[in-house]
């Protein structure tokens, strides 16, 4: 089974089931944005993590063998449309010198990690239009000399 | 005085100062994540704070009336390759899908805002490594149907 | 169901109906810029709505289930080359400075939301030849500092 | 006199004198939006109208010379980044195809004229946010067949 | 019917009855360009000429359809590369910016519409080697300012 | 003396002559439309007519051996925005199919030159608008087999 | 039938029948180039070679026809990553200005011919290691003026 | 002194002293085609040519040295636009998959290299049209396996 | 058989076998890159390595056949996404131009071939984190001057 | 001091000096490509390092302060047209997936730094011509869940 067919296997059998991620999350004890990355099949799952994903959604071991699978990550290199994803683009674009000045300001010069790597989505209340958080947290890794 | 001349006559200034952004935002009680992308001609500051910043520096009034400026936000839609930029590229190109499907699932359809928005860097020490933690704060705008 | 097979259903059903956007958003008591657009897949329909329009060509609710879903909004970010939609990219390529120059003059550093936003056409009929009329509404954002 | 060089002498005097498009366009009788395009270079004044500006600027005849001008339209081909203009951009790429339908219904094959073109920019003022409101006002050109 | 299958019609009843489409359009009374590009489904014909090409060809009313239908005009952005159709591209590349500067000045600040427009092909016999004339017919479209 | 400085020079004369390129044309008995493409160092002239260009508006033997030479044609492969320009290729992108197959049909399988090549401006006066007139006129090249 | 199945059919039965190119070419008397470039399809045979190369095959009059047919020639604008494909881009990328300056300078301004061409494949034994040798015949075309 | 500067003062010379590229080969003993790409910066010449070409034309040891530094080969990767440079583009594009079956067919899996490589331009004097004849002469390649 | 098929049989049989590369390498004695790269259809096995390789995989003669042909080596030239494959890209881009100059100042004026090449993956373990060992080998070749 | 400037200032010393990178490098005790990389601009050096290069090169404290600065690495996305730098591009595009096939067979799902890296050449003395040998090593750096 490739990753497209346990997507859609996977979605279908949540929608079936009436769940969100969130609630699967809670559950299964993991972050809802790993969960929802590993079931769009953009990460692979250790071996019991995805069995756990497969034998809760009811799905067999054919499903738990894809999430394990090592993914290879295809993204458009053109910013894309949707006004959700392009605004997050929008971000990386206008700030990203103004965040190289301040981490290298911060750690000297190396990079944050995109593998050694997790992220979060919160809910911010507030009566005048509520706010989403996004908490992005990476290991620095300095350049070496040799 | 443009931009460009702006941003180089301030980081010039902030050198011989001796200054980093985290001081200068400490000092002026600003974020320094915003103070850098003013600086760096990104944001225009309002007038208060625009003269605030000048004055800090030791810098004229042309350099105030500079940073009150409405910036044409220009960046590369090529992906970046600078290391540090590309990595959080590669961070929205690897969880676009995900965010839009666990930020809609708990908002509805609509977006993050990139405009009424504002971001942090902070530092957690380990021994293992410290780590880099950005907060992206962003109010969200739904859809309207007419 | 999916959003093509979704539009595909009604623009059939509309045919066969001899029906027309206007007609079917005077009936409905909708915009037809914003039913055309929910119809073509590019919008959600609030659940109300989206029951309506199918109910009203006598379609079944998995069409009113797809109207409701939310979209992945893809458009080619090349120029496309539909002379009716080519004009409107070329007048946005013109203007857009002095768009810019002149909304910013009248409300300050921010933008016109594309996501609180409608859209109107209009038809002036006219002797030396009939002209279209364009009406685009959108909530002003202002830019934030923090 | 060339187009750059004519919009920096332009907008120089104009902040000089502490003008608006809004203010020059009601004393000159003008659009301020056709004023703001003819002074960016993007479109070409009638001699009387050139001189009046250039006039009105207390500039000389070289201005209006090049006011008169017919310009060469240069606009990028990339989708602009700054988020004012993209915003118009997301507009015609999330509603071309809406406005195709919706016109073309009205009008028959064809297309709405960028050429015999004129647009406006007014505010709404509003206690929610105050609201952008653009209108497009285009002569229909119908297809020949032959 | 779309317009790829009434292509695919259209040509085939045409090569089974061994016409070309000079010959069609003799015997129809319209322009070989015109009558081959509405066939190749890049005009709309009206209903009368619709009708009359489809049973000029022994072809049904689905056809007639899809012939008066309103098509989206979809050409590659890219320049082609087939060697005939790349040196007329070759001719608007060379000669582009000299039509420009011999137009505007015959007739003012405008464009030769591409919409009222019609184009003929003729067949200069010639003992060095016969040349092809392409003659471009378009309506002169002037600025307005406003 | 290269293209660009000769065709400023040309350029420069012409004006201050109060010259056009017809009234040129006429008097130097030669096209319109290939005096200006020399001009604007798109062609190269022969030697003669070199000379007789630059001594008809009073400019040295440097003018008359920089319009000898042989020109790099450089174009812009993207679509120009110019809304002259643009209508052309929009006619070359929606009439390259057709023109291929009425062109094929009448002469064999080859193209027509852009090299053995000439081509005119006319204008059609008429009460319902002027109408420009294109004429292009190239020798059909043969495929050959081997 | 297309030239798709055309040149699938032919190679099929060219490799049941183990012939080379070249061994065709020398048993129809026809170069092996334009053998391979007719059957690959981007070029028309004439008729009579179009039947001699099917007779040969033991293929019938459809793909005679096929062979006859004007083809649309497409190919990649991107520069093709075969190794073998890219040396040649690489070719001509290194030498074009060189090969412009020195065959204009035996010439004259014009081009070689691409359509009056033709090409040969050799194989110079060496022991250092064989060389291929290619030869590239084409037409010169002079500019005209008018 | 740069590639460039050298080339601008070897063709400066070359021009002053009433050269062509054959002359100067045929006295200096080397190919007009490497000759010309070494004076144009595309090749590095070993020192002995080097300090030959530089002497020949009275120019003095810093021509000679950049003539004999080594270049970093640079050209446009969008096909050219020139006619003369785009019609071997079109060669190459045109029987690129034809070179490659008649190639590998001759000597197996390898390329042709562009390195041990060596190419001359000869002209075949013809009543109906001269023509232009290249030679390309690359060494074989074969792939290992390991 | 083509080489995706191939692909697919290879993979398939290779998972059912429960092999690696590294085991099958071994095995072959052939190195596991070289392997892999054949198997994954990039370069065609000499007729004895691809007899050798099917017959290890219990395969048939066809899939022999489909090593031993000779590919198309087609790779995407945008940048892959897939941050191992990315991060092999930013090695090159970061250190091609200090390569360049450390090569040709240790071997002259050439390349290192990637024809006559080959390369190995090793493990370096590593407590504070294992390290992965690449080496390429390639021939030098050297310019020649004619 | 910026780094485009040191670049030319040490490259300039380095001439001068008649040094070769390996042989600074074995003085100073570092990688000749590190070395390098460092003195183009693409690394900081650590301020030690940076110290000890200006020094052995005579040059001042801005030269040493310019090599410490933390660069932006920027590398052309589009694949570069040099032939030495070609062929590596070549080698990771075909053997992109090959490497990542092996790699993670051997190490689990990750990616090797190409922060945490370094990299060799050697020359390896061949009488059939002589080889250049690159050695990369980088750390391997696997994905987390969470």
């Amino acid at each position: 089974m490739n990753k497209e067919t346990m997507t859609d296997t996977i979605v279908s059998a949540k929608q079936k089931l009436g769940l969100t991620w969130e609630k699967m999350a809670v559950d299964l004890n993991m972050s809802p944005v790993w969960l929802a990355s590993a079931c769009l099949g953009m990460n692979s799952a250790p071996q019991e993590k995805a069995t756990a994903i497969a034998s809760y959604l009811g799905l067999d071991d054919s499903v738990a063998a894809a999430l394990a699978a090592f993914p290879t990550k295809i993204w458009d290199q053109a910013v894309p449309t949707d006004p959700l994803i392009y605004r997050l683009y929008e971000v990386v674009g206008v700030y990203g010198d103004t965040l190289k000045e301040v981490i290298q300001e911060k750690f000297g010069d190396g990079i944050m990690s995109a593998i050694d790597f997790s992220m979060e989505v919160d809910k911010i209340e507030d009566p005048k239009g509520d706010r989403v958080l996004l908490t992005l947290n990476g290991k620095f890794l300095p350049y070496k000399s040799w």
